[in-house]
């Protein structure tokens, strides 16, 4: 685990940001019976960033949730997310549940429907029931808290097949204030089996108490999420309802202006934990592998090559038996689209050097690198000798479990 | 399987090409002891087209083949495989292991070096052992025989992890004079659990009696590749080491000019056949499913989409429980990259629809569709909406046997 020394996983009462609330309840739309329905508020508002799926395909509440960030001028007074329908592939009758479900919030609330941020995981293709929405948001808004057990009812609630909530908090003082951040996600992992097709999707939601603009809040979400959870695969196919969201509220008296560096410093440890923990959890995982690439002429060059490597199935299936495998290694870099010369290429696996100077490493040494491959975590160093831009990408094996979990089907 | 009414799988003695020989024999390369040396030889040599893999690392004879052929100007005499060993990423080692046994075999069939096509197959980063080679080409060339039985064991030496040899033969006749097409393949399955890192290769070898200048006989190989090798997937990696050569020996006393239209057609044919074949026999495979993308805007787009709906684990997954999981086929074809818009797709598996009009199709049959994708073979239709070209494009599921294969690391 890397860089997340100043953060903290599990949410405490004076860890949290001012500004918000939180709350879970069971809407009745997963057939498990769990918590289904989260929604956080900003009593005073916040100004919000948001970044979306770059699938073609995207659900109706990534297209409402756009019209109404555009509209509102990126504030957002609530939250309101649904666990067990992805409400994606529904046609207009997706869009009218969700603008539905948002009026009643906006309603409830006392704000208007725009003010309403949605958003959906679950199975694809299923229409989403509104009216379960609608019967439990005045449970949910009664249930609403600023404290740990709050944040954390709410970090569960957008669980699907996460096999545990992911929380991670940040704090640091300006002048005899705090600045907080908390952030949660739910991560790549499969819907259970049920009717209708099921898949995967990252829902990332951060809070914080500083004062900011909405355009300087884009930017700095933007230069937070490209080397975290744009650096993560774990199976390379992107969701159609993707979402990450930072709102700030203001209420802790300290703006951007004054705290601008360790601002971003603090959001990018919260990202690159959470991002870490999503592959940690993915489905099937055994070994959660960074590549750290190096030597490349661009950052671009350096994401491109680790990207070709993380999502190489040959790559994938030797790293679940901590195969030293270098070749296929090189032979996914060799695809990428970026050109390189092999015999400037180097390969470490941990301390451990395989391949130099256009072939195997003399000083290979098969056995203790496949020891160290045993390790659940472990970081490969691909340097393409041509540069001096790289980039860290997390990513992990692929396992029988994997496939198991995802051919599951049952009718 | 598909376009291979005019085709046949096994060779007989009147089905092979004239003005060729082939044999194969033991070099002791494969561990198994198994055949691992082939020849073909024209005798009074061929005409020779190649495309090579796109992977930006190459094998030893790949780049000494590119040499030959550019210095040859596309006359080959002898084509010489060995099987058990890549010869990829060995330096300047492998190299000179290359030319050294391109040098045996010119000096013992009598012609120039550079009339020698050399391919290896099998572990990457182990050196080749040139010299095992070199003491093998003599009983190669005493075994030379121009008969079914020769072509069979030629097809057979070439194979590393192929669970079968792969052969397809066409012919049709020009003012009573035949031209024969012969082709075999070995497929994108992984070497065996050994030292050194294992890698995925594809061979093709193409054999005609047509007479043709080099320049055009390239055109027609790459048009014929194009919707054939081009358009299969396995698990997405790209070899090494992957090679298409056709060779032309004019012996038949047909020239191009009499027969053009014909012999391309019979070409697409073998060389489909071959795809087929090759994804047919992949590492676990239990489901071919043919990709037919429609309603594009070119087939370019068509290409792009079926390229990331056939290398999505999501859809692989789900293919191999028979879960007709219309999301993640629109899901995958979302990230694709092809703009276009869902609510003008329509997707369906077999005769089944399944999705149309932005949403799930009103007569989606879930069991029937179900029930058709637990054959072996099926087609799944995407038609974009947006256009008139398409593309089909060959694939197959991902089954927890593929993972164990290929994760299968002994030492």
């Amino acid at each position: 685990m890397t860089d997340t020394h100043s953060v903290t996983l599990t949410p405490t009462d004076d860890s949290l940001p001012l500004g918000f609330q939180w709350a879970a309840t069971r809407a009745g739309i997963k057939a498990s019976g769990n918590l289904d329905l989260a929604l956080a508020v900003a009593p005073a508002g916040a100004t919000a960033a948001v970044m979306y799926t770059r699938n073609q395909v995207v659900a109706a509440p990534v297209t409402v949730g756009r019209e109404h960030i555009a509209h509102s001028k990126g504030r957002v007074h609530a939250v309101l997310i649904n666990s067990g329908n992805a409400n994606c592939a529904n046609g207009a009758q997706g869009i009218a549940a969700c603008r539905a479900s948002c009026d009643s919030a906006a309603a409830a609330l006392g704000c208007v429907a725009q003010e309403i941020f949605p958003s959906s995981t679950g199975i694809i293709g299923v229409p989403l029931p509104a009216e379960k929405l609608t019967a439990a948001i005045p449970a949910a808004i009664a249930g609403l808290g600023d404290d740990a057990e709050h944040a954390k009812l709410f970090a569960r609630a957008i669980m699907t097949t996460d096999t545990r909530p992911k929380t991670a908090l940040a704090s640091f003082e300006v002048s005899g204030k705090t600045v907080h951040i908390f952030g949660t996600c739910k991560g790549a992992g499969m819907i259970g089996p049920q009717v209708g097709p099921p898949h995967a999707t990252m829902l990332v939601y951060l809070f914080t108490d500083i004062g900011v603009c909405a355009e300087e809040l884009q930017a700095i979400l933007q230069t937070a999420v490209e080397p975290s959870f744009n650096c993560i695969s774990i199976d390379g196919d992107t969701s159609t309802n993707d979402t990450v969201l930072l709102l700030a509220s203001g209420a802790g008296g300290v703006t951007m202006d004054e705290a601008r560096a360790e601002f971003k410093a603090a959001l990018d440890a919260v990202c690159q934990s959470l991002a870490f923990q999503i592959v940690d959890d993915g489905e099937g995982v055994t070994h959660v592998v960074t590549l750290a690439v190096t030597g490349a002429r661009s950052e671009a060059e350096a994401r491109q090559v680790a990207h070709s490597i993380a999502n190489s199935p040959l790559c994938k299936t030797a790293w679940s038996s901590g195969d030293p495998n270098w070749g296929r290694i090189l032979a996914a870099a060799g695809y990428s689209g970026v050109s390189f010369d092999p015999a400037r290429v180097s390969i470490h696996i941990g301390k451990y050097p395989v391949f130099e100077h256009g072939m195997r490493s003399p000083s290979f040494d098969e056995a203790a690198t496949h020891r160290h491959m045993l390790e659940r975590e472990y970081t490969i160093h691909f340097d393409l000798g041509q540069g001096t831009a790289g980039c860290r990408f997390i990513t992990c094996d692929l396992t029988a479990e994997y496939v198991s979990i995802n051919a599951d089907y049952s009718t």
